[in-house]
């Protein structure tokens, strides 16, 4: 029998995946299950995107171009220059999703073997995309009792070697809800300056920050144009997660010309989902308003409430719509597992996403769970509830 | 500065890449260019296909399941049982198109420096998926005086070695227009078997076969269960390559477990494309049968045409809508080139594929071009007329 690859058997499998079937049988024993778990945002899609899908005039759904539509392109590129960013239509790179920004990324920059250095927790598919590239992980701490802030950037130079060929973040961060200050990117950029290392951020939620705050993007940096590259994605934005676009931006040519390469070989980027994102950028900035005003009220509740649970710990979101919570309890995985298969408060349970899996360190984040709460407040209220009154039954099992 | 990987660098450009700025010269001064170069169709997409996305009635444009939409996989499965083909719902996993469903299965079997063994002249992204997933593509030489049959099974076995994971075929190929017969299946089916590797097929052009000829999946082999793996795609069948929607199947259920951990990475194909796909599989026969008798008269006159010319070598296609000629000249990247800068007939000019992008063996296929006759009669028999004038006086210069 012909065999699995070595890499095949290491990629991670997703950390709520093995959770599922226990959410199936819940919910085929009678169960109401509230998903705490997934960043699938309940938000309507703009209707001006969904429109110019229903409204298209296609008849032969052809490729189209590798590196997304011209148009498109220079439509994002006005969208970028209202958040601060100037860049050209030729500096973008339109891709299925972030996730093939991501995997293009990690391709052009390193080889088998290479390193990238990720503050932990981070979203857990970077590794499997890294995994897939034959490159390693290398994890720098992030702590809740810093809020998840960004390591002393002394840790990041431990950990640099003649492998290492990148520093990642995710900001605002996803799991942990954390906004990078202008401060910190500065301080990453000298550093990956002096290393000669590219410094690649994901800046998916960029629209989703709260307090005031504003989101500082690695590409307003200046001195950074041959370091710096950005991700990008249309789902969390306009609540187009099914859309599958996202892009690579960068002002680095070299980047751009070999991630096209990798572009080539898969053709093009979805026709229809580009003809609802470029409809997309017509969305009025009330809907943001709106959507961001939302969040927030979310995450006021959601923290408000999860502080009445004796021995919490919480990390404060100022991005995203994610929140990691340090619990009273030794592992999350078997409490997530048996909120699911026991606990019960009147036909209700909760599923949560286990921390362990954004961690790539062994045994970081087993008292954590990642809550995003993508809910309404109604739902959240009675999410963390259960949660509380589960907390006081699974303690004194 | 930071340096690109050494992948990216090897990463291979599109064979017609380099042509693109010519042709695109030769339409802004005014030349009519007829592209003989690229595999999209004309044919229109069926209509069913195109109304289910026009009245989708998604408000939030979610996520879909990783492995592709439940129904969608039932459906799909029946359609491979009228095509003689026996799997479930299980054994598929739906993709971005078939090049992610052959970047997964790459993944999934073979490690840096593994290595697969692929009959040359082949789909030149084949080479690209290898080289991002750091695999080595072993080519077997099939030739144009066999009409590009598959080569003596002991060429096959001359090159197996302990990295030798997997042997791939396009079946009916591009760029060859080549259907393997049962009995070729069968003599793969025995060499993988032999030597535990797994076989690959790539069917995309399954409905295009032609002159009464029956397509005979590797899937169709009783005893490869562990070793087959099928690669397919919307794009082709149904006129519909910008949806990005293709499948692996496999009842090899570790490959499916394994495929589906690359797959969750990147989280779902995307989700119009699926409506579109899943619509299309109700397209009725009709359609195909119109659209095979559109593409036997065209390659009948293109091959008709072409054998005109003086000391020209044609592959005989039976399937796919391609076809491999060899000319009486020595480059056909220079020829190409010069076609489109140079020559003109009443205006117009014929942009082709050279053929050496489709070996990896260096030097071969330099005296030869790949033709999609995915245009209309007059405008191919038009082309064909151009490449003959073309020739006469290219030859005398």
């Amino acid at each position: 029998m012909p065999s699995i690859s070595k890499k095949g058997l290491e990629m991670p499998e997703s950390p709520i995946r093995k959770l599922v079937p226990f959410a199936e049988q819940a919910k085929k024993d009678g169960a109401k299950v509230i998903h705490l778990n997934i960043g699938q945002p309940d938000i309507k899609t703009p209707k001006i995107a969904l429109d110019a899908v229903k409204n298209n005039t296609l008849t032969v759904l052809e490729y189209s171009r590798t590196e997304g539509s011209e148009v498109y392109r220079e439509k994002l590129a006005d969208y970028y220059a209202k958040h601060h960013i100037n860049i050209t239509a030729q500096d973008i790179l339109v891709t299925t999703g972030g996730s093939e920004a991501l995997s293009f990324t990690m391709g052009s920059i390193a080889d088998n073997n290479d390193e990238i250095i990720i503050p932990e927790p981070f979203y857990a598919n970077y590794n499997g995309f890294a995994t897939a590239m034959g490159i390693k992980v290398v994890p720098v701490v992030s702590r809740i009792d810093d809020n998840f802030a960004l390591p002393p950037i002394e840790e990041f130079e431990k950990l640099i070697t003649a492998r290492t060929k990148a520093i990642l973040i995710c900001n605002p961060g996803n799991p942990t809800g954390y906004l990078y200050s202008r401060d910190e990117i500065q301080k990453l950029a000298v550093i990956v300056k002096k290393h000669n290392l590219f410094l690649i951020a994901d800046e998916v939620y960029r629209e989703f920050t709260y307090d005031g705050k504003e989101h500082y993007s690695i590409l307003q940096e200046s001195g950074l144009d041959e370091n710096a590259i950005m991700i990008d994605s249309v789902s969390k934005r306009y609540s187009m997660c099914g859309a599958r676009i996202g892009c690579l931006v960068s002002k680095n040519k070299e980047v751009i010309k070999t991630a096209l390469k990798f572009a080539q070989a898969r053709l093009s980027p979805p026709t229809y989902a580009q003809i609802a994102s470029e409809a997309a950028l017509e969305t009025p900035q009330s809907y943001f308003d709106d959507v961001k005003k939302e969040y927030v009220s979310r995450r006021n509740l959601l923290i408000e409430e999860l502080e009445k649970i004796d021995g919490i710990k919480i990390g404060h979101p100022q991005g995203a719509f994610y929140c990691i919570a340090e619990l009273p309890i030794e592992d999350s995985d078997d409490f997530a597992q048996w909120l699911l298969e026991e606990f019960r408060v009147e036909g209700e349970t909760v599923m949560v996403a286990p921390a362990a899996g954004f961690y790539a360190s062994e045994g970081l984040g087993k008292n954590q769970i990642r809550i995003a709460y993508v809910l309404d407040k109604d739902s959240l209220r009675k999410a963390v509830h259960i949660l509380k009154e589960a907390l006081k039954i699974y303690k004194g099992r």
